[in-house]
């Protein structure tokens, strides 16, 4: 890695049928090539790739699991149509997003096959993620064995929040032998759009009160205490607190055994369902995209402005909690998919918040996927929009765990 | 009931192995006589009887079930010993507390036959509290077969409830079907407390944004904005919401399925434990009960104080999403065993909420047991000590259910 003025970074998201990449200049981070891979395993699978903002392939094709998506995405970055590099040997290192470290982790780590262990123990605690994330890892290691991979975890974020903060009112036992506990996840995200907010707010970081609003199909929020992460509505699985795409959030527990009985229904039944059907979803009876569900409730559908009124009060409220936690808020920030981008959603959640110092400048708010202030003058807390860059986040740790690898390499052999 | 300057309601409340009653005259709102029977079929039962707060009877006894424990009561209250009333014709209603109305019912109502069947259909919405509330009205209508019973119900203050607020983010036919939705309990005490502010305060009931906070060994938080409650923490049980002293309140609902395979549970025996081994007991290791916690904690033992910081900090996290949803506050009150008793937890609370304008008078707050205001006089938010009476409120309502109904029978004579 000496002598060069770059050190690319291959960034890594998969999900349970897709994968996401970049590949980052980190010196400058700059964004060589990036793209993506859906309906992995599908009959027909979709492969996006582009260069520095060039579109560059989007094709329809058979792409029968992930081994085969990052093979297929590498031949890309090295090919002579298409390439951004020579070989292999310019990825410098892979920084993998993992969804759940448990409480195995709390910072960015090095992948060994220990890791790699004790990532698959941890597939009960994320059944739906880290499976997909372990294969990524997998097949990076055997396509570039001479490739360091580091693990970047969604949880590792929420690790400064305190017991009282992360503890569940269920038996300690659960806890102690079993891992229940609040792990919080959009780790990565909730760090990025925190830090950046302070960075353009020219203020010091661990001086700030902030509420991260990470609101995509899966929605988080988190508060941040000068510079700790000090609650965050996700939980022991991201199924808790905000209304999602096609998750419930908060719902009372209870529900569970009343509905099994009821409707005769197994607990993996209820699992499917509470993972997959619920959400804005099972409320506007329409669909999980709330670009779909805004048109139709602006059409006159019943449910679908149920769905978001829905949505917007439960961000309303846990701003409300998390101010209250807080003591007072300085910075309060809108990201993902919806935060970035729904006008109206933003409005409808900061109406009437007065009481809390918070004032939209109706003008401001009406960007979408930029930075912007969009609280008005007169507002005591500064509102922003600021877009998500996980993958950026990923690079960086990416770069600083080898970093320190190296530093404690040469230390030893100084000794 | 006519040429008497008195009307006697006898209040009773029936719980799973408990009774507690008062004979009210409500004309001038006085307790005649009032009692408790607990342990009713373990081997001693207990059985506490006053009069006019003077003790008459504290003794153990075999007390098989809830109709011998109502017939007790009565003897004594005809006695010549203790007795306050000459024959049970000077009972002229009995006022029963029931806890699940359903949707079936959004006020008070003259228990008849059906109102029965409709309770028994509901046991399944309730199946810890609404047994023994039907047990009661069955025994009391054949004590006292000429006396009409009324039913007041824990959920029917919560009816005025928007659907925003009321429906969980699950399959809508969760809810049309098997009627899954937010009721809240607790009503009489919330809808005591809240009109009794409004009075101290000396302003309109339906002018006022007021957070109710009843915390006792079942805990539960409601937001009344304008006369009408538009959030409650307990939702289709009384599982959800607070921390309570064996209840969770909110936690992740993901952990059930996991938990269920990870120690061989059924979901018989997660209900179970959800309701009877969870709460600060579960976190405190020691007790359900708030003041041996307390102790416990003064002592050093660092579980019982994480059970206290846990309890306050949802109190606190409620109190803050609250004032969102009604864009600011009038009135904060605290009833109930520990709201109106727990001095320290109280200020721990309300510790820190001066952006929220409420700022505590410590002195003030050191009361137990008595309509207090403890807000400092730099509050913007008036914070009171209102001890709950959930007997004078069903008292109050049997009155006007009997009355209404006797103009209706009048209304069709007349006809």
């Amino acid at each position: 890695m000496e002598g060069k003025d770059y050190m690319n970074i291959f960034v890594l998201n998969c999900g349970s049928s897709s994968l996401k990449f970049q590949l980052i200049n980190i010196e400058n981070e700059e964004v060589i090539a990036n793209g993506l891979v859906e309906k992995i395993s599908e009959s027909i699978s979709d492969f996006k790739y582009y260069t520095k903002n060039k579109v560059e392939l989007e094709i329809k094709m058979e792409i029968p699991d992930h081994k085969n998506a990052i093979q297929l995405v590498l031949e890309r970055l090295i090919s002579s149509e298409h390439g951004v590099i020579n070989d292999f040997d310019d990825i410098d290192i892979v920084g993998h997003r993992v969804v759940h470290a448990g409480e195995k982790f709390s910072g960015s780590v090095l992948i060994t096959k220990e890791v790699i262990n004790a990532l698959k123990e941890n597939i009960k605690l994320a059944p739906l993620h880290n499976p997909a994330n372990i294969v990524g890892i997998e097949a990076s290691k055997k396509l570039m064995p001479n490739t360091p991979d580091v693990g970047i975890f969604d949880t590792a974020f929420h690790q400064s929040m305190p017991k009282e903060s992360y503890l569940y009112a269920l038996p300690y036992q659960w806890y102690q032998e079993n891992g229940v506990r609040r792990y919080g996840f959009h780790g990565t995200s909730h760090k990025y759009v925190t830090e950046r907010g302070a960075e353009l707010l020219k203020k010091d970081y661990d001086s700030l009160k902030i509420i991260s609003c990470h609101l995509g199909n899966g929605a988080s929020i988190a508060a941040v205490d000068q510079g700790r992460v000090i609650d965050t509505s996700m939980g022991f699985t991201p199924l808790e607190g905000l209304v999602m795409g096609t998750r419930p959030g908060d719902f009372d527990p209870g529900i569970i055994s009343y509905i099994m009985q009821e409707r005769n229904l197994s607990i993996e039944e209820i699992d499917e369902i509470l993972n997959k059907e619920s959400g804005v979803l099972a409320l506007s009876g329409i669909s999980n995209d709330f670009r779909e569900i805004s048109e139709a409730a602006e059409a006159g559908n019943d449910r679908a402005q149920l769905a978001l009124d829905i949505f917007c009060r439960r961000v309303k409220k846990y701003i409300g909690a998390y101010a209250a936690l807080l003591g007072g808020v300085d910075l309060l920030i809108f990201t993902a998919g919806i935060g970035e981008n729904a006008v109206n959603i933003r409005a409808k959640i900061l109406a009437e918040l007065e009481y809390f110092g918070i004032i939209i400048d109706p003008e401001k708010n009406n960007i979408q996927g930029k930075e912007a202030k969009i609280s008005a003058k007169t507002s005591i807390v500064d509102v922003y929009v600021i877009p998500t860059n996980e993958e950026l986040v990923i690079a960086r740790e990416a770069k600083k765990v080898i970093e320190q690898e190296i530093e404690t390499i040469i230390k030893d052999i100084l000794k």
